[in-house]
C-alpha cells in the first residue's frame, strides 16, 4: 500500500518541519531573530544537525519559513475575528483591533521588517485588504461608512493607518489609533460635515 | 588674509558637490537609482572622474548626499506651507497634502526606501512630526481637532495614514486620502459621534 505509506511519511515531515518551526519561534521569543543560528534551532528542537539540514538549507530559510506561517496564523486570525457576530462595523472595528495588535508587537524588529518584503506578505496583504474592503463594503451599503471615497482606497488607509501602532506604548493607545481612523471612515453627517470644522 | 582664501576654497567645494548633486538628480530622474555609476555622474557634472573621488568615495555616499538634500528640501517646502495664512486646520490641510504628494511620487522606489533607514531621514521625520503636531496642538485649542486624543499620537496617525499615499493612482486619490485622514481628526460632534454609527 505505497499511498499509505506516502501519507505516513508525508505526515512525519510535516511534523518535524513544525516541531522545528515552534523551536524557531521559542528561540526569538527568548534572544530575537538575529540570534537564531542552525546548531540552536536542532538543540532546541531535539534533532540532529544532519536531519535539520534535510528540512532547511540555511538559517533564513528557517525564518522564513517561520515567518510565513506566522503570517498565515495571522490572517487566519483576523478572518475569524471578521466572522464573528455584530454589524459591520463592529466587525470592522475587532478585525482593526487585531490587526493593530499584531502591528504593535512586531515594533523594533529589523529582521521581521526585512523578511516582510516577501511574496508571501504581500498576498497575506491582499488577502487582508479584501477582508477589510468587504466589511466597508457590507458598512457602506448600510449607511455607516462614507460613500464618497472608494472602499479600496479606505481600506488601503485603514492599513497604512494602523501601522502607526508600531510606535504606540500600550494597549489603550493602540485602540484610539483604532478609534480614530474608524472616525476617517465615517460617512457626511447631516451637516454635511466631512472634516473638522475650519 | 588666509581667511578670506579659506572661504572662497570653502565656497567653491560647496558649488562643485551642488554641481555633483544636480548631475546625479538628473541621472536618477531619467535611469533610475540603481543605474548610477561613478563614471557617469562626473561625465553629468562635467568634471574628472580623479575630482570626484576628492569628493565622494563611492555611489552610495553620492546617493546619500544627494537624499539628505532631497529630504531637507522636503522639509523646507512642507515648513513654508505651514507658514502660509489660515485656520489652523487650512494650514494643516496644505501641510498633509504636501506631505502625502511627496509620498505618492516615490512610489515604487526600492533603493529609496533602503536610503530611508538613514539617520537623516529619522531627524527630518521627528521635525515633520513636529510641525503636524504643533498644528494639530493649534487646531484642537480652538476647537476644531479632537481632544480625546494626545495631539502627538494624531500626528503619528496622519504620517502612518498618508503613506498610502505611494500606492495611489492619480492626484485626485491623494486629495481623498487626505480628506479621510483629515476626517479621524475630527472632535466629537453635538451628538457625541466619535465613530460611524453602528
Amino acid at each position: 500500500m505505497p499511498k499509505l505509506w506516502n501519507e505516513t511519511v508525508e505526515e512525519h515531515r510535516r511534523a518535524v518541519r513544525d516541531a522545528i518551526l515552534d523551536a524557531t519561534a521559542r528561540l526569538i521569543a527568548s534572544d530575537g531573530l538575529r540570534a537564531v543560528t542552525m546548531s540552536q534551532v536542532a538543540t532546541e528542537t531535539g534533532i540532529g544537525r544532519a536531519t535539520l539540514y534535510k528540512y532547511f538549507p540555511d538559517v533564513e530559510a528557517v525564518l522564513l519559513a517561520w515567518h510565513e506561517r506566522q503570517v498565515h496564523a495571522h490572517v487566519d486570525h483576523l478572518a475569524k475575528v471578521r466572522d464573528r457576530e455584530g454589524t459591520p462595523v463592529e466587525r470592522l472595528r475587532a478585525v482593526l483591533e487585531a490587526y493593530a495588535s499584531i502591528a504593535h508587537e512586531r515594533h523594533g524588529d529589523e529582521l521581521a521588517g526585512l523578511l516582510h518584503r516577501g511574496e508571501h506578505v504581500a498576498r497575506a496583504h491582499g488577502h487582508l485588504h479584501g477582508i477589510i474592503r468587504d466589511l466597508l463594503d457590507e458598512g457602506a451599503r448600510g449607511g455607516a461608512i462614507r460613500r464618497d471615497v472608494a472602499t479600496d482606497e479606505l481600506a488601503s488607509y485603514c492599513l497604512h493607518a494602523l501601522t502607526a501602532a508600531g510606535g504606540l506604548r500600550g494597549k489603550a493607545a493602540v485602540r484610539r489609533l483604532v478609534a480614530v481612523t474608524l472616525t476617517g471612515l465615517r460617512p457626511e453627517d447631516s451637516a454635511g460635515r466631512s472634516a473638522p470644522v475650519e
